[in-house]
């Protein structure tokens, strides 16, 4: 359990640490922190308008399930899995990288379900 | 802040009474509830795969800022507003149709921010 309050953690730093994705000098369109602790879903939004064009984007989702984090998506250019291990000290093995189909995880060099 | 806590409520029941919305023959598509009380920032999802083809849609997304409900995505063909107001007895002024742009608020018979 203090495993996976260490990976919260991390979730949060990686995700707080790419805000910057979000257009910032637009100020109609609003960068989201998602942090559902109940169900164990993180999320990097942006929400607003670009004069009358509706912006809704997610831009990172990482899940926490059966004590692994699910990368479910990457809008950014970013190596999500490899900040995890680099910065967040999340083993390799319990990274699963959810964009790939499920019967590629065995050959990621990240986890499996 | 007890109207606040209502409000929360309500925005549960809502988005729970939608989970169907949610393609349920297929076991690799599972929907996901997001309840961020921190931020307050509510999601119903669908994440998954269709045989090789990701899926990954947000059906609802209800906020609470400055103590009304916004509506910032709704993929069914509900009237959330309809609903909250019905069901969950919240009062049309503290809704606001993040839907609509900005300048058209005044217009909808909702709230303004």
């Amino acid at each position: 359990m203090e495993r996976i309050e260490q990976y919260r953690q991390s979730i949060r730093q990686v995700l707080t640490s790419h805000a910057t994705f979000v257009e910032s000098d637009n100020a109609d369109i609003e960068s989201q922190f998602v942090f559902d602790t109940e169900h164990d879903h993180y999320q990097l939004l942006e929400v607003g308008w670009e004069g009358l064009k509706r912006v809704y984007n997610c831009i990172i989702h990482l899940d926490i399930k059966g004590g692994k984090i699910w990368i479910q998506r990457n809008m950014t250019d970013v190596d999500i899995a490899r900040e995890l291990v680099e910065i967040g000290g999340v083993s390799k093995e319990d990274i699963i990288l959810g964009l790939h189909p499920p019967y590629k995880h065995p050959y990621t060099g990240y986890g499996v379900a």
